[in-house]
């Protein structure tokens, strides 16, 4: 078992880089803070004995020697980068909760056959950077290099860049190397556990996500001189297209998302209608075809949006598969939770993660735990100790079997 | 007559002072452009042998002697800050024109009567700092000095503290004094004196305007992990009230018009269900009940968002009723325009102007003519050098008429 307060006390340790006044974490990808956090994380890893290697796409790669070198490793972790205004355990309580089954390895001086990776990957959350899980993409030869070192922030700072300033684009090349399976420990960000008191998700499949840029482009006008009949207003389009896009999400329920987070007005001043709007949308479904419906619905309406004198440049900027994770990895965690006596359920991750893409190469699974209320993306996210320590000895047990086969 | 030909060379030579890569201009209030073009309005003056002398609000008066300081002056001029991406004639226009005619009554050795005041009002767009015409609005007694010295742009920047960072903020308290009469000469920016060939808009009133802060809070949440019906998303709601705002502009044609210019986005990630939207919504029209009306339908539908689970904060920050002009000022243009063979029309302004806030304390009126296809607070902003010979010749004339009274 995992020493629980030490896993606790870390993620408060950490909670501090990029800690916002309401409780919450700002730790952009590549900020400052992530910068921060890496080294903090690397600190710890050279502390405890373990190697750190980085690799160009900034992926950290944090290794305890096996017996057996030859062997493939067992990979865990998640991501250290948060959402603007995100809550303290999206991602980082995977990297932690590692980072802790490492050293309790340590205390209890067990060799394992095989080396175990516990890995940071870089811009998970896809906020700063579109699309998400952008390097765990790279890695696993999903994404080219290319399209995701010319990716740019708000600022038109690209990942290339980015990287190089906070010194983490390593030499290491982002590609795939074998993995004997790998296991990423999550917090839900979702309501069912916590609502059916269970103890852990054995998450077998992820829905698919497409996300789009929509660029409407109307005609930059006098609020008081221009009549209502003569406007081409690039933000009343904005919000007819984003009510329909509502609309999409609610024709595909229970499963179907369709949510904007992101819109961006120009010239965005008072009286002035609006020339331009860019926002995002992003639809995800477990199923291809209902995505695929979802799209065609989204076109509709960008083309519908031309009635009003508004011309809609729609992007598709990340098209990610629903996956199913390996049936082998989840029986060993099947396992651990019944030695630990612990309950579960099996499930589906509306969220995407970095051990999708894993998946696509090695044998993969997830390991979910409740979150309070389901909240995340969010300052109030929130998990107990408790949830956190019987998560990390569920990840302990899975990954402690796959290391000494 | 007016030199029109120093008049076109002098707005050009103003236009490099923000000038933006499509032909148009980016001089905010109070910004280092603005700073710039205050800078060489001030040498032209000094030049011509005229005083400059700056207010608390940074309004600059520009003052050409008459024989008898004892009488009240005639005033002219408009401003020089402009819209993000605005065009080269709103506001700089008058100023430059006022400019032309004190140069113009140079070259013919003319002496007035009276003083004759050009001045250049801070902030009139509203665009950086809302709401608009607020330094005059401040020097007529209509808004208090406090209140405007802490009206903030996007960045938190106070006008205090960007007056006095730019070096404008002046000795001279912001208060009226004694106008004989006063005249803003300014482009239509609306297309009726195009569409009727007629070169001189004799403006005798001007719209109301209502303006609104309106923040929308609803709830982050994830935009993977949060089924439809279970959000409260700040941004859909936003759509809902977008579209609603448009109808009651509708609901008031030909003359309302209901325009939303701005909207900022928290956290504006693409995979987060945005907490908060805040916005700005503005209502014009030529009567009070009618924006009486607007408002409460207003009220109506921001209370309706509830049903989404979105709170709605309304704030006004703006009420400016409908003004009419002074007849014995309009009746000097009337007069100039038959001098001069011009062909005129009697008209209401949808834009607001300092000249209104001016009207409430002096005699006041405004000259309009013609720009292309009525396009204004966009960088296509556009007038024929004629159109602007003719409307300085008038101003000339209207003022010199009311200065030897
Ligand atoms: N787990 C998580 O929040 N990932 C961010 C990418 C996504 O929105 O699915
Ligand atoms: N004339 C002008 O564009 N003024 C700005 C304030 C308004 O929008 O009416």
């Amino acid at each position: 078992r995992v020493n629980a307060d030490r896993l606790w006390s870390t993620l408060e340790m950490m909670a501090q880089i990029g800690g916002t006044p309401a409780g919450g974490v700002t730790r952009l990808a590549l900020s400052d803070e992530d910068r921060i956090a890496r080294n903090l994380l690397r600190d710890w890893a050279l502390e405890a004995g373990f190697t750190c290697e980085v690799d160009s796409m900034g992926n950290m790669f944090i290794r305890r020697a096996g017996k057996n070198p030859a062997l493939a490793p067992v990979m865990t972790g998640s991501h250290v980068d948060s959402q603007p205004l995100g809550g303290n355990y999206d991602g980082i309580y995977g990297v932690l909760a590692g980072l802790e089954l490492l050293r309790t390895l340590n205390d209890r001086e067990v060799e394992t056959e095989r080396d175990i990776v516990l890995v940071n990957w870089t811009n998970e959350e896809g906020a700063r950077f579109a699309p998400a899980m952008l390097a765990s993409g790279v890695w696993a030869g999903q994404l080219s290099e290319e399209f995701a070192y010319a990716r740019m922030d708000s600022k038109k700072v690209t990942v290339r860049d980015a990287l190089e300033a906070i010194g983490y684009r390593g030499e290491r090349p982002a590609r795939a190397f074998p993995i004997h399976a790998c296991y990423e420990l999550h917090i839900e960000q979702g309501p069912i556990l916590e609502d059916e008191a269970i103890d852990i998700g054995l998450v077998r499949a992820a829905m698919g996500q497409r996300w789009f840029t929509i660029t409407l482009d109307g005609f930059a006008a006098h609020a008081g001189t221009t009549p209502m009949h003569s406007r081409r207003d690039a933000l009343t389009a904005f919000a007819e297209l984003a009510l329909k896009v509502e609309e999409i999400g609610y024709q595909h329920t229970p499963d179907g998302r369709a949510t904007i987070g992101m819109a961006n007005v120009t010239p965005n001043s008072r009286n002035v209608v609006p020339s331009r709007v860019v926002c995002s949308v992003e639809f995800r479904h477990p199923q291809s075809e209902a995505l695929e419906a979802m799209e065609a619905a989204l076109h509709q309406a960008a083309a519908d949006l031309s009635a009003r004198g508004v011309s809609a440049n729609v992007e598709r900027i990340f098209d990610y598969a629903p996956i199913a994770f390996d049936e082998a990895c989840l029986a060993r965690t099947e396992n651990a939770v019944a030695a630990l006596g612990y309950s579960s359920k099996s499930m589906v991750s509306g969220a995407g993660h970095d051990t999708c893409y894993v998946s696509k190469i090695a044998p993969a699974s997830m390991i979910f735990i409740p979150c309070v209320k389901g909240i995340s993306h969010n300052e109030a996210e929130k998990i107990l100790p408790e949830w956190s320590e019987k998560g990390a000895n569920v990840l302990l047990h899975s990954v402690l079997s796959a290391a000494q086969e």
